[in-house]
């Protein structure tokens, strides 16, 4: 993703291990991160004033077209973890997002990853990114001087 | 329940436990045999003639308005499981059916339990039991003599 | 459970339903609220003095034995929900959680439900609950007049 | 990951898509395409002659450093999906897989991804691929003409 510029402004949200999360080897199973990263983007989503809840009400859904993650350090069960969510450029029907996976405690990275989306109405058929949201979104990461 | 019935006629159906679905203690976590119970009725719906999905193409769900189960042993890792599902005796609205999770090479009972669910249409409002569905699950665990 | 005294201290933890915790009917998948149901006594030990995770990492475990729910109303995606956790009497080397899930905002009851647990070693055999662990629990459901 | 060669050997397994694996857009949670990956893994090992649990028994464990994955079209419950499994060129502490998940009736592309692994020793530390596991996999991938 070279070419994607990632805008500075961040959401971050934080939680708690769950048990189920965690596999025999003692950590978190990796596709949870992936879980984790799907929080980061509703969260972000509810601070540019956009709750994805409410898009999807209107019939505006948000595919995943592609995940990708790198897995640094093992988070455990009860380790209190921040979710620190930015976005990409936005396309004319797509944007993507950006995310770090850090310990709250002491900021210790442990993953980081981007997902890809597609903005498609209720028959699951691309449609250009509404105006207002775009709009949003622009507001969000790219503040006023 | 001391009250339904349960019939003879079980429906067998084998997986093998997935490393996702065991935590840190080694073992598999143990919400995933209520995961494990859907499975099981979803076999057990497709060998009486009704595919589940069939079902709910046509606006008939299946709610969960209940469910319990007992563990007795634990499963690990890639150990290869049976989901024997029965089902109790139809009410007008809903049904139970009845689990026991075994090893498939032993039949060492790991758990058992129960579900219990009404029948609703799309817009979740309860419905009587489609006469057909009905019949059919009738033929299907009493079998003419 | 009619022999099961509970205790009326209950601790409470609120969670945002997840995407991945919804499934194809629209509402949350059953077995995500015997999830929660972990997460509301991760949350009740940690309150009383004695988080689990500190608990296990001594080598006391508790295994679950048994659990049930029923099933009210359904929660949704983003839904605000507070997992409500009590006590019931402990045993020699068991004891049994109590749980309520009701929506944060208005207190709607959504399901309810009540897990089994048996004090075990590493090596996974029973043992009494330790007195400080036993003492805890009791002090912090009974408070001192 | 343009200079990992693919060997053409694939190891293929389906399974059906579990209820639980849906979400409220009626389509498979994409999160799950990683967990059937590691399924996939899971039977290639075997296939190779190297199940992952008699891994693990012996100490040997193979962490996950990074997946990705590109989502094509949907899968939807019940679906019978293929998952299709081949091995990248083996480092000395590492390997890669590579994945496609296929409709099992036509063969339709769903998704498809790869992994990163890592060996180490039960206390996490890096180690060498150990030999017979290399050979074996060298075997199974290139078979003898």
């Amino acid at each position: 993703m070279p070419d994607h510029r990632i805008h500075d402004r961040a959401v971050e949200h934080s939680i708690r291990v769950r048990y189920s999360e965690t596999d025999r080897m003692g950590i978190v199973y990796h596709a949870n991160y992936i879980v984790w990263f799907e929080i980061g983007r509703t969260e972000f989503c509810r601070a540019a004033g956009f709750p994805y809840r409410a898009m999807e009400e209107r019939g505006i859904l948000i595919l995943v077209t592609g995940v990708d993650c790198k897995f640094r350090r093992s988070a455990q069960y009860d380790d209190h973890v921040t979710i620190r969510t930015r976005m990409g450029d936005t396309g004319s029907r797509g944007l993507s997002f950006f995310y770090e996976i850090v310990m709250a405690a002491d900021g210790t990275l442990l993953a980081e990853g981007s997902t890809r989306h597609l903005f498609v109405d209720a028959g699951k058929r691309p449609i250009a990114i509404p105006r207002e949201i775009r709009d949003a979104f622009s507001r969000f990461v790219q503040p006023a001087p």
